[in-house]
């Protein structure tokens, strides 16, 4: 006899009588996190006060953002991208010391069974954007270079998209590649420098960006799924810091530690050492530094 | 240039980042909604610290809910509905002085359009169930009876259904009348006793409220939606004390006030009198206390 006990659902006693309900829940896991929400949005409505129509007005929207998710689309992950719980997710989940390189968010766009490639190959198929030269060195915290680190990258073209946007247009896996380091730890590869692009924004999300006077795009940036056995995961982005979005990324994704300098070089004996036609290319270094597993015995990486 | 201003979004900044950006809002009511939602948001995140597999599991579940969504089933409503956010929203929007009559929600089977019905009349229209005459005054605070009062009621039926529910097995219109008082402010009318029912419990919400060791049941009662021009509209429902579930209210309706004594009778002089067939009825006697609006000259009823 619940209400019994914490007396009937009024204003004041809300939040007590709908979680001592729900005292049953089959783990205790379920029921903290219950709990939980069910303070927060209570406190939230006692704040926001809603009309019965901002009432429906939210429940019109969550619905919407449910109905328009299919098996390539999916709304409520944007949605929790531009509120910027998905970034908070993965900052609590990443927690690192200092001196360790920072995560961000996966995205949408990480494919499994990209090929493994020579270290030095160029990422882009179809030979299209400009030029850009990537390279730098894995390190572990005290500075030891690190060996058979797996190198995932991907990143989308010089229009906005990636290849899994635009099948039939741009080749299986462009841009896309997996590198492995040897003992010196040192990682390089070819790739074209990528450009802002906007979150899907024709649905409900986009038209809540509308009306918060927010824009839906993402600085420029290319990707990183870093594993070695032993070691955390590194999931991250690299970013250009000279990206006209690079202080209102849609997602919230940036990081002052993730930002390279884009060099632009013009040198035809470099370009050609690096295979590039023409003069101008793009040089970002950029180093890593991961961080030993605290539960080594029960980590494995990502892939093999 | 956001972040500059607030710094990049960190644990710590979060909320002040993301709230930043919503600086542009259209409309200062959006943004003030916005600042709490993320704030009480970001709270319940850092607070529960979910894992990526339980944000993703929130994901599924939330896009679930809103496909399951169609013309005849709101599932983000049933959602409300059982956290508790639908009575909290209905009691905010309804705080009135002591003594006049508690609202509660209005639920999901409301239908406009019910016939207008000579004070006395059985809305029970097939006969099925245990008769129930249901009577009482409508007054205003000062105890005055009030003439005029639209009084739109409305029933399961005695297997839990609405006749919406069983187009084609009950007749139309079912279970639902509109009287209007005299200048006695007096209400009479025939019908059946109630019973328990589920709400729909085959989708997203009803696995949840298995997972909390919940039942989907709501107590017996009827509803009423109580109008006159010049006063608050009462929308509530009447409870069953002696219901199974009179304490645990799958959507947190009940209310302490809005019980009324479900007296069995067996005499077959007063049942005649009321023109049920055979002795025994069930007596409902409940008075209604209705409010003035404090803004009358911008009052209308919800219907005519």
């Amino acid at each position: 006899m619940d209400e019994h006990e914490s007396g009937y659902f009024t204003e004041e006693t809300s939040v007590d009588v709908v979680t001592n309900r729900n005292k049953n829940a089959e783990n205790q896991r379920l029921r903290a996190v219950m709990e939980v929400i069910t303070r927060k949005l209570h406190e939230a409505v006692k704040e926001i006060e809603p009309t019965d129509r901002e009432w429906m007005e939210a429940i019109l929207f969550l619905t919407k953002t449910g109905q328009i998710c299919d098996d390539y689309r999916q709304e409520f992950i944007l949605l929790s991208d531009v509120l910027g719980v998905s970034m908070l997710v993965d900052a609590i989940q990443s927690r690192r010391p200092s001196g360790a390189t920072e995560n961000t968010v996966l995205g949408p766009f990480h494919v499994g069974g990209a090929p493994d490639m020579a270290m030095g190959s160029n990422i882009c198929l179809d030979q299209k954007g400009e030029p850009m030269f990537v390279h730098g060195c894995i390190r572990d915290l005290d500075g030891k270079p690190l060996e058979g680190v797996r190198i995932d990258v991907w990143q989308a073209n010089d229009e906005g998209f990636y290849d899994v946007q635009q099948r039939g247009v741009q080749p299986e896996f462009n841009l896309r590649g997996v590198f492995k380091t040897q003992s010196d730890g040192r990682y390089w590869f070819k790739a074209i420098k990528p450009r802002y692009y906007p979150i899907p924004d024709d649905g409900p999300v986009g038209q809540l960006l509308g009306h918060l006077g927010r824009h839906p795009y993402r600085p420029a940036h290319f990707h990183y799924l870093i594993t070695l056995d032993g070691y955390d995961k590194l999931t991250t982005h690299i970013f250009d810091p000279d990206d006209r979005y690079i202080h209102s990324d849609a997602v919230f994704g940036v990081k002052q530690s993730l930002m390279a300098e884009f060099k632009r070089k013009e040198d035809a004996e470099q370009a050609a050492a690096h295979g590039f036609d023409g003069s101008v290319f793009y040089d970002v270094e950029y180093d890593f530094v991961l961080v030993k597993s605290k539960t080594t015995a029960l980590t494995r990486p990502a892939q093999k």
